[in-house]
């Protein structure tokens, strides 16, 4: 495909992506828009010129400030939808292109959140991530807990603190035991961290008591988005059990302001890893549903360049995306548009693959060290930490833009 | 306070309770209502009629179908506008006397979910009930974990499914593991349980960062409800290690229609346990937080008349609500209007008064004999499990009415 905008290169926005988001002026309130380059098109204008007129939908679910509505509509329309614009941003002589007022310079406009969001699940998929905090919470001899090769293990997060890329965070305060010591202390954390994760956003709703079959999984999957669950882990460590991670993780979970489609990423399924022993006939599928997606971490402290401290890929997640939904909804448990989804964190083979600064450096004990010499066990303040990620095969490149949190000292 | 309506005796809908909800009849869509004796008093009628005219508040917020827009008007107007309402209702001369048309009988409205809740909480805070679940999942001699004293333990839970009182479930599919066998079935749960708990529903909302002082946590609640956390236990055995109950939980949570303010609360606070060791100062309240309000369980098979099971009193929780609120927020986890917080299960000292299955029929060890001479050691199909709360003191009642669920086969 061939477009008369001007891509630059190695652009995440590529005429194969039209990934879609909320953007705001001054002038206009938060609204629907797709990234193309480094511009936006404002969805609403392209409605306006009549391009969208063979498909019946509202202007109002491109005014609204969520893509929930937009969503709603259904893949029938979405995915029409978005092959509309392709067309117009490929067709030589589309109206579009006389049209400029449509398109904003990212730089020029403020993205917001693109999802309303009910419910936050956060799944434990990756077998590298919970062998190695096995090791390290648990038992280097048996890492991996009985259930977790049969069941794609998850757990309910919070909503109310999922922000968007760019909006700071403070160091969190809780009870952390510290060594030797018999009682907890109420104190900022000493170990925060991120954790890399991709999420996905609900495209369909079931009803309660309704199970989703694995083969009709996809078509329940909207988009995913790049997501960095921030964790505290010595909060973590003191709080969990019995009940799961609670404080040490709800404090704020980032996520990126494009979703990019299941449609975008079609061309980069690969296969998953072999999984054994089999699973259960309702977690058991057919074809390709793992990704190829290149993620990347770097942590930037004030005043300094970034360091890259992690690559690794969304392919090598042992449980994948359709095992997630028909889990989940598997005891019928209902599931809504704009429900996310996430995958935990996402570690490779390689010591430099991994997904969190608590296996980076082994819980501290082997520092990274970064680009100015700086070392690091966990993320200090004014730290920024940057996720990237991206598909190339073929020529073809989607990618997810950036997601960037600063961490700002404890309030 | 003397009333001109006719209120049963025994009925929970007194003069000095005034709890909100949302009905709807064949002509009227949901809006805002509150109960009395066996009645429903329409908000909406009650505005045309004058009688809130010094409270500054919109119309719209009465015609909602939830009460969230209403929780947000803040306390300084509920309260004023519940005063109103009890004015009128014990105003020989209330031009309301008049107006027929402002009230129906409760048999011939429709319920509706009170609230859109954002994010729920489940905490953990029954020292009984923790102790006896501690003792069967895990060690007799170690039944709290070291962490139980110091951190109102809770987790999140999902929103998605929580249902009203009088919508029936459908018993859970999920994992089990049986015993003798190393690998999971995929089944119909055979250990389907009640947890009677009570919710509080969130008043006001805090921004990120922002931690709610104990000594201000009050002002976050606007009311309670009657809660049933629907468990499958055998689901709950095989998934819950380490990241907490799931599938085992979230394919049904129930509540009461009917949110009981705190006001309406306010005599029935008494002390409550000590708590030793002495909980870390942001977690150390002054006064009177604990409620007293009786609380029962019944079982009613098909066809037959119900049994109690339990018999049990929320004021014996360990760690009471404004501890809860001070704990979720103490990391600067942000909280909003209609976020669902709940007590975790209720189980008083005595066998009768343990509030789940789990505990009262020892994991199916001593069956339950009910009123036909039915045995259970969980629930059965076709079952209907009914929870019913109420405060009594100096011939004043305020009670929460009835929850109610019946439990259907598997799909």
């Amino acid at each position: 495909m061939k477009t008369w905008i001007t891509i630059p290169n190695e652009s995440d926005f590529t005429i194969y992506n039209i990934p879609f988001g909320i953007f705001s002026t001054s002038s206009i309130k938060p609204r629907v828009c797709i990234a193309i380059g480094n511009q936006i098109l404002d969805l609403v204008e392209l409605y306006e010129l009549g391009v969208f007129k063979d498909i019946d939908f509202d202007i109002a679910v491109l005014k609204s400030k969520f893509l929930n509505d937009f969503i709603s509509l259904g893949k029938l329309k979405t995915v029409e939808i978005r092959k509309v614009i392709q067309l117009e941003l490929t067709d030589e002589n589309s109206i579009l292109r006389q049209h400029k007022k449509a398109f904003k310079m990212q730089s020029d406009v403020n993205m917001h959140m693109p999802i309303s969001i009910g419910d936050y699940t956060d799944f434990y998929s990756s077998i590298e991530h919970a062998t190695n905090v096995g090791k390290m919470f648990r038992d280097p001899e048996n890492a991996l807990l009985p259930n977790w090769k049969h069941i794609p293990v998850g757990y309910h997060g919070r909503s109310s603190s999922i922000i968007l890329s760019g909006q700071n965070i403070h160091r969190p305060k809780g009870q952390v035991l510290l060594p030797d010591l018999e009682t907890p202390v109420f104190k900022p954390s000493s170990k925060v961290d991120f954790e890399l994760e991709m999420g996905f956003v609900i495209g369909k709703e079931t009803q309660l008591g309704e199970s989703v079959k694995i083969a009709d999984a996809e078509n329940y999957i909207f988009g995913k988005v790049l997501f960095n669950d921030w964790s505290a882990r010595d909060v973590q460590k003191w709080e969990y059990v019995p009940l799961g991670p609670f404080l040490a993780k709800n404090f704020a979970s980032t996520i990126s302001p494009w979703i990019v489609t299941m449609e975008a990423l079609e061309p980069f399924k690969v296969k998953g890893p072999k999984q054994s022993p089999k699973v259960l006939p309702y977690l058991d599928y057919d074809g390709l549903k793992n990704y190829d997606i290149n993620l990347e971490v770097s942590i930037q402290p004030k005043g300094s360049k970034e360091s890259i401290v992690s690559k690794t890929n969304f392919k090598y997640m042992y449980w994948n995306m359709v095992q997630q939904v028909a889990h989940h909804t598997s005891n019928g448990c209902n599931i809504k548009v704009g429900d996310l989804m996430a995958s935990g964190t996402i570690s490779g083979k390689g010591k430099k693959s991994y997904g969190s600064m608590l296996e980076l450096s082994r819980g501290g004990k082997e520092p990274l060290k970064l680009f100015n010499n700086d070392e690091r066990n966990f993320i200090e303040d004014f730290d920024t930490v940057i996720m990237r990620g991206y598909c190339e095969k073929d020529e073809i490149k989607v990618g997810f833009g950036e997601l960037r949190t600063q961490l700002l000292p404890s309030i």
